[in-house]
């Protein structure tokens, strides 16, 4: 599939820090972002912006906020064709943490948000235009929601300055049909904005989608590294560029950084095919439970946790 | 996805056995069988049959051989309303080996071949139907066949007595739209006949691939517990039965043998999603070398091996 307009974003250290609380090391950090520019990936997003008054500083790593100035210190002397990306979640950022553009090395700042919170997105959303940065607004879990909703959440964003709406498959639940489905959706609704596609693996379905939403039109395509990130993980960014046919985009240097850095890391934090995420994917429902039962003596034992999330309980 | 005519085939011990030379204990077997059974999985494919005058039977498990008596045994005083099946390569088996269905526990013996081998397949499968037995025959690796070929080798199956034809991605090489075109050719050229799909997980779309070949129309679905099978292995079972909406399927006996069996194996041999069989499945390659190199002592030095299957060797 070659579409010159067609941009991939890499989501490993946001997505993945959502397994360890952003510790990374600054050298993990910035063997990835050396791999990505040399992969001719056009994004890497790098973590959250978020409040220091909401969250503890010393719970996390410094990519759960994103400061600018450790963004200049960790790439200070490197040089390299690639946009940096941060997101932000409703109610968890204050506008001062988020600087002129012209002061930031960031390029695009990525609302995430549920379908419910669609006006409080397009507000900050447009604040960040208006600072200068790139954005999309994310509609996480829209399996959850009714058509109605998703209309809705839709209708708000076409009459918004908003250039790029993702689709996001939060619970790894969507079949290739339910992406054909919305993509038809989005691409309808949002008549001249750009459509991205973001999945999880929970069903070993994050390629597969990922391609079908391709194939529908989606042009801001998401993946990491090895599939890092919460849960089972992302679409591999690895199994993404052998499917893109745009000579810019180079898979050798991520195989060195899968094999030096990703493949070492996942012999000590989890994501990726692990049964709890996939019942918790067919059940179209937040991997919390499984994350938490994953942390348990029980850990292997499916069917007590399949038995548990389908055993129903009585209705009051 | 529910259509009553929809069969599921699990190859578990059959494409496993490609990893461990067939050395299952009998305990293993019949734990997969009873879950198989319980699970409403309409057939189970227990090996292959082979002549032992080929194949040295001290370097490998019983089920390379599938004799009938070594079945009875087996399953001796264990009732189970599951159809049991057996493979066959075209030339590694003699017709004294198939004994008369009537004096058979098997139900369905599949011929493997490769396209260019159609006519001995043909020949094979009807001898096989003759003994009474259901049949099909599976086209391994025709990614790599010029479509030309496949037409002429659909076109000998369309004048045969062979009811099911398998489209087999032996390589994991194809994409969705590779399945689409695939099916569409397959349904027209053997009319009244049965497609049955085979994929395999080197890029993360078997299941996905799976899918769509069943809405392609597709209906004998191979799927294997835990996806084992050589090298990154095949469709997962347990994936494909949350997928499938018939209610005689049900999930909860495949999650127990997982967790009380094939977790525990899958720590000592290996199959799954796993680089260089990725590397392999891009390159629309036979898994061999990438088999051969997770056995050297550079196993995860994944750009070494890319590099090996990519460097241009000069043309004489």
């Amino acid at each position: 599939m070659y579409r010159p307009e067609l941009k991939v974003l890499d989501c490993s250290i946001r997505d993945g820090g959502l397994i360890n609380q952003w510790n990374f090391s600054d050298e993990f950090v910035k063997s990835t972002y050396l791999a990505l520019v040399q992969a001719g990936v056009d994004y890497m997003e790098i973590g959250y912006k978020a409040s220091k008054k909401q969250f503890d500083q010393s719970k996390f790593g410094k990519w759960r906020f994103c400061e600018d100035d450790d963004v200049k210190r960790l790439l200070d002397g490197i040089e390299g064709n690639i946009k940096l990306s941060c997101m932000v979640d409703i109610g968890r950022v204050e506008e001062e943490d988020i600087l002129p553009k012209t002061e930031s090395p960031f390029s695009m700042i990525r609302v995430a948000c549920y379908a419910k919170d669609i006006d409080k997105a397009i507000a900050l959303g447009e604040m960040i235009l208006d600072k200068g940065y790139e954005t999309t607004v994310n509609i996480m879990a829209v399996s959850t929601n009714t058509e109605r909703e998703i209309d809705e959440a839709l209708n708000d964003l076409s009459r918004s300055q908003i250039p790029i709406v993702y689709l996001v498959d939060s619970f790894g639940a969507m079949y290739c049909e339910d992406i054909t489905f919305l993509m038809k959706k989005y691409i309808k609704s949002l008549p001249g904005k750009t459509i991205g596609i973001h999945t999880h693996n929970n069903r070993q379905l994050a390629f597969g989608n990922t391609i079908q939403a391709i194939i529908d039109g989606a042009n801001m395509i998401d993946a990491s590294v090895y599939g890092i990130g919460r849960g089972p993980g992302n679409c591999c960014l690895e199994l993404l560029i052998t499917f893109l046919q745009n000579p810019k985009y180079n898979l050798r240097p991520i195989l060195k950084v899968i094999q030096e850095y990703y493949l070492p890391l996942s012999r000590q934090i989890e994501w990726g095919y692990v049964i709890p995420y996939m019942i918790t994917g067919a059940l179209n429902e937040h991997p919390r439970t499984a994350i938490a039962f994953r942390n348990s003596p029980d850990k292997d034992d499916f069917v007590k946790f399949y038995d548990t999330l389908t055993t129903p309980e009585p209705v009051p």
